[in-house]
């Protein structure tokens, strides 16, 4: 089955569910003529649909697919992450020709994408792995952009991925991320933001029904304000749309009658996980990550509800007031959890060699994209005039909203945890930032403990070196020999040891 | 090199660092004929020194080494996790004879125990997995002990392992943990409860210090006292003995000279990137991975204590009254560090088929290993009385010690927001609380935003199936035939889609 296009196809997509079909749609929209295929006949009929009139083809065979592509062939894979991946590139290879080009626009893990692009290219094709974002709505009419990995595909496809991004300013939202991974890197660290804002969102909306006791009606206005003002992002902007949202034939939300059990499919647990790995803090994210995983264990949470009741309640708060404390305290929260993340994709800027440019990737984050925001123009900014930023709270900018939201924050958690009303993400968040700026931490705790069980060693103040002490009472006498001076931390040398 | 045996050994050990040394010493003492083997001379001669008179014998070549041992052949490697328990491994396997037993006593990932248990019992010889736990006290005294796998094998070991283990009420601090990699996997969790545990104690000595503005000497003895109370544990023993001990020369501790960057060897972060692949909520664990991570960055810190000073002062409390909610706060963050623990162990059971013994489990640590302690005891009694409970704070032993404390973790809590102290295990700790008595959370939130943007589906409260609606304002209208069931949630299927 197939559409015949209205010129030979300069794009392919393989994988027509609602994003693929979606680019299409925006491509041909800005006169280019594409093709798509899906084994799934269904999917080419609604794309032969939606796409009446257009440059588009859709096709159930992948031979033929290929075949008519005009060369160098670019043909863009939007399947599920995982093993379907490595099996469409398999079946594809052999229908290309040396120089075509590959595109993961999926969710793929970066070690995935790192792996496939060394195949691929000794192969001797062109790949590169491209997170998109947006949705269905960003698919079709303007996503963000995150390739990475091969420069020069890149460039090939450069003016093709310009003309179908969201535009903010006159500027497309796609830019190339770097080397390797650095695509699907990004893309992933965004979803972490992603599950952090949404986190924040969700307690928010927990504070104003259960603690200031409002309606949805209010509820839907605060989030519609709050999207009026320095607060104004794609998620808000839904929330505000999902309060006005009545569930069919009734005339209550519906949203009052979907499940609470949160689902999540992988990234943001990836974001975490990659973020222990290199060392980096992101404890917002994680909690992000594991509240949604605590949320499916709704018999749990329900057992423990009828024997650690009463539920939360009303907080002692003047409405009014307390409202203006926790739009604070969300600004804050939102602000420390694009910090987090932007730290990270530092981080891995530097152990990945990624060379990323902060201030790009904020800037081509500002439309398209689900964390779009009128903050990431604050952090647009503060990269743009701090290249090499350490990490965002150190911008002056930044630093005058945060101290003005932070009373906020501990108002807020403050009133919540007195009347034991749940806010694990804002709780994250303040405790984050109270961390970072304690100059001298009470870890030094921490590493006497190791020393003491584990003989791990601690370094000195002021002093070069690794040490090492007898800490049990009856050894103090001798400490001046019990203190021994480690060469080196080497898992192999003494006193370091594999069991604690 | 070598030292003459009393008898023919009837256990070797790979790996003579402290652990290694004193488990055979260990061995010795109850009177079995032991060899040890290590590359290092100047650790046999260590070993020789140690074991003077003992029936331990020391070997720098690992032929000799094997081809002196009773048969049926059993030999422990205690050496660093990773690659070198493949090459010990490669090494000793060509020595052994069928029906000989190799035991990992390392850290080593679950999951490379996993594996190596196949592979070497493919070649004919048996394998387990053990975690050790004690410290070089343990090791030389009384470990706690959680061998896996192979259970014949650990049959034949069982007698060794039950005398040189810690003894409590004349019970052994060891017992068969469950098939496959379920030691390591028990022990890894260990140390997870591990790092939450030393967090809360370092934040305890933050409150104590900056908080209430208390000297080493009112600190050490906070820690003193408590652990003489409900609150005795090993770590606070420690804790207790580290502000007793004066640097070398000085007389101010050597707590004050050390360095508030913490180290990890990784077993932390296995144990929140695992209960992530789980789905298994362990914040405070999580957490504490995250600070210790945090403390790293100690020239940032300092640069942000500039910038967003001052620090946390002295709380606005009453000292004596605080103590005491403080204590109750230290329970209560305790009480949930190990309720997420042991749910992680419980699901681990179930999603691996290890077949935990929760009872037995928390009986093996109650002497012996780094987080031993009174509170163990009432976790033993949680799951003997109500043996495949499926949350600790469900046992009606723990809901009266949890009601009792909870109310100055609220208090601790709430005072240090304000006051800017950062308190991040806390909070954690009291946020999960606060969740997992919430019968209805805010996640139907998330789900709808998540249907929204990415049509990623619902669920309805009594009603069953999966839904997808078109959200957009202007879909309103059409809400009832927008509102679609989707069959599966498949991942080819619509309209679950890869991206957001």
């Amino acid at each position: 089955m197939s559409v015949t296009p209205a010129s030979k196809p300069s794009f392919g997509m393989i994988g027509l569910g609602t994003m693929g079909r979606n680019l299409l749609l925006n491509m041909a929209d800005h006169g280019f003529s594409v093709a798509g295929y899906d084994k799934d006949a269904a999917k080419i009929a609604l794309l032969a649909k939606e796409g009446a009139g257009k440059p588009v083809a859709g096709f159930t065979d992948l031979a033929t697919f290929v075949s008519g592509l005009q060369t160098p062939r670019a043909v863009m894979m939007l399947v599920p992450a995982g093993p379907i991946v490595d099996s469409v590139i398999a079946e594809l290879q052999p229908l290309l020709a040396p120089g075509d080009i590959i595109i993961d626009g999926g969710n793929s893990h970066f070690t995935d994408t790192e792996r496939r692009a060394k195949a691929v290219e000794a192969a001797g094709f062109h790949f590169f792995g491209m997170g998109v974002s947006g949705g269905e709505e960003g698919a079709r009419f303007g996503p963000s952009m995150m390739p990475g990995g091969d420069k020069e595909a890149y460039r090939v496809m450069q003016p093709l991925f310009e003309a179908i991004a969201a535009q903010v300013e006159g500027q497309p939202c796609v830019t190339y991320i770097g080397p390797g991974a650095a695509g699907h890197f990004v893309k992933m660290v965004h979803n972490g933001i992603e599950y952090g804002l949404m986190q924040l969102i969700a307690e928010t909306y927990a504070v104003l029904k259960t603690g200031l006791g409002m309606d949805n009606a209010a509820i839907g206005q605060v989030f519609t304000q709050w999207n009026e003002g320095r607060l104004q992002s794609f998620l808000l902007d839904i929330t505000k749309d999902i309060f006005g949202f009545m569930a069919p034939g009734t005339n209550h939300l519906l949203l009052d009658d979907i499940k609470d059990e949160a689902r999540s499919k992988g990234t943001g647990k990836w974001t975490s996980q990659v973020a222990m790995d290199l060392e980096l803090p992101v404890p917002t994210i994680d909690t992000a990550v594991a509240l949604r995983d605590l949320s499916k264990y709704k018999a749990l949470r329900e057992q423990l509800a009828g024997l650690y009741g009463p539920a939360a309640g009303k907080l002692p708060v003047e409405r009014g007031a307390f409202l203006g404390q926790l739009e604070q305290a969300f600004y804050f929260s939102m602000v420390i959890t694009y910090a987090q993340g932007m730290q990270l994709l530092s981080k891995a800027s530097t152990d990945f060699s990624y060379e990323l440019n902060l201030a790009d990737i904020a800037k081509i984050w500002r439309g398209g994209c689900i964390i779009r925001s009128g903050f990431l123009g604050e952090i647009f900014n503060a990269y743009q005039h701090t290249p090499g930023l350490a990490h965002l709270l150190l911008d002056e900018q930044v630093q005058q909203l945060v101290n003005e939201a932070v009373p906020g924050s501990r108002a807020v958690v403050a009133a919540a945890a007195t009347a034991g009303l749940a806010l694990p993400g804002y709780m994250a968040s303040l405790s984050y930032f109270d961390t970072f700026r304690t100059a001298r931490m009470p870890s030094n705790l921490i590493q006497a403990q190791r020393d003491y069980f584990g003989a791990h060693t601690y370094e000195l103040i002021g002093k070069e070196g690794v040490f090492h002490t007898q800490w049990t009472p009856e050894h103090e006498d001798a400490a001046n020999k019990q203190q021994v001076q480690v060469q080196e931390h080497g898992a192999d040398k003494e006193p370091v040891k594999p069991n604690s």
